[in-house]
């Protein structure tokens, strides 16, 4: 590998890393706005979207000038194509935390209700897959990453029961349908990060190990819903 | 470009187009079976979504090699990028169609209501935008791939309405929660492949034109919704 190269890379690695620390901070506030009803903080995140996917062209603008100057080979060419993956995985994870921002400002502005299902566990349990997955790809780390994989189900049968709760609640109180809707979008929103979560560790099992292992299950027992 | 290289890429094509055909024909019976409550055409859409996955990740592993063996540069590089994400949205796509084939049969598995929305309307407009998206794929066809970013407003849209309608309906016979859930689900999911039909005109427009596109409205007005 040439030096110019390796310096190119550790500039994507740079570029990936900042994104990372935009999207991370994105979904605690979020999460903060949420639980504390703070719309400056929830506006805040709302804000910053545009700012995530502006770093989200540059960054992949970035690879593809790096795949067309250098031709890179092997783990190069395979580390420069799953930044390409996780930068798709994290803007859309960008717009799942400025889409809680949004659900929290609805719940704020209209009458409080008690939280259907327990908000914050879920969240931390999300939150928790993405620090995670985020940290695998900085340590270069599979078992970090398959970790990560066997998480996921957990969190698909929580926002499953959460779905189960809310309906019984609209069901004996029609009157509380848009906060419920709210809280059962929230919930739907951090199955999905869980779920990007779960796509950035496989990108960096694949990164690491060459081997797709999306839709597989003979290392480990997972089932992402895809959509 | 070697005639080798030439002839993977015609392969790639060819994969592609296989892959957009079983994609698009998934579609096609989810609706189907969603509008006769054909039991066995959606568990058969259900069972293809394995086949899909599989060809998927083949697809991506073909492209990974082309990349690395022949390190195209240029239109051929684009072309290879553009495929590997198109790739990744048309499983999303059958992942959807799957998903709205379960939906029809929990629907035709409990009491009928009248669908809430113009399904079949609202299907034939994202149906429709996934074909234009493809027929710029196959044409290399610019102008198409821009009329399919105009469309995607209204289908949101009417995905903004189909909510507002269902909550009014659930408020007023809460005792049909399950059936209006379920409708409220395959609206979501057709208003996603409108989304994924736009991310395919996206590519397309880059893979011509080099240029990313995504989230400025600089030549056509429109608001993905990321998620």
């Amino acid at each position: 590998m040439t030096l110019l190269m390796q310096k190119e890379l550790d500039r994507l690695k740079t570029q990936l890393l900042t994104l990372c620390a935009v999207v991370e901070e994105g979904v605690d506030q979020a999460i903060q706005a949420l639980d504390t009803f703070d719309a400056s903080l929830a506006k805040q995140v709302i804000g910053r979207d545009e700012e995530i996917n502006h770093m989200e062209v540059e960054l992949e603008e970035e690879c593809l000038k790096v795949l067309a100057l250098h031709q890179p080979v092997a783990i190069d060419l395979r580390y420069i194509i799953a930044v390409l993956k996780i930068n798709n995985d994290l803007e859309r994870i960008g717009d799942l935390a400025a889409n809680i921002a949004d659900q929290s400002l609805a719940l704020a502005a209209g009458p409080r209700i008690a939280p259907p299902y327990d908000c914050a566990e879920m969240a931390r349990k999300a939150r928790n897959m993405l620090k995670m997955s985020l940290d695998s790809l900085v340590r270069l780390d599979v078992q970090l990453a398959r970790k990560v994989l066997r998480l996921d189900d957990d969190v698909d049968r929580q926002h499953k029961e959460n779905f189960t709760l809310i309906k019984e609640q609209i069901r004996q109180h029609p009157e509380r349908i848009d906060p419920l809707s709210h809280y059962l979008t929230i919930s739907r929103h951090l199955e999905r990060i869980a779920d990007l979560a779960t796509n950035i560790a496989e990108d960096v099992y694949y990164m690491i190990e060459g081997e797709i292992v999306r839709h597989t299950n003979t290392w480990c027992t997972w089932a992402p819903d895809g959509e």
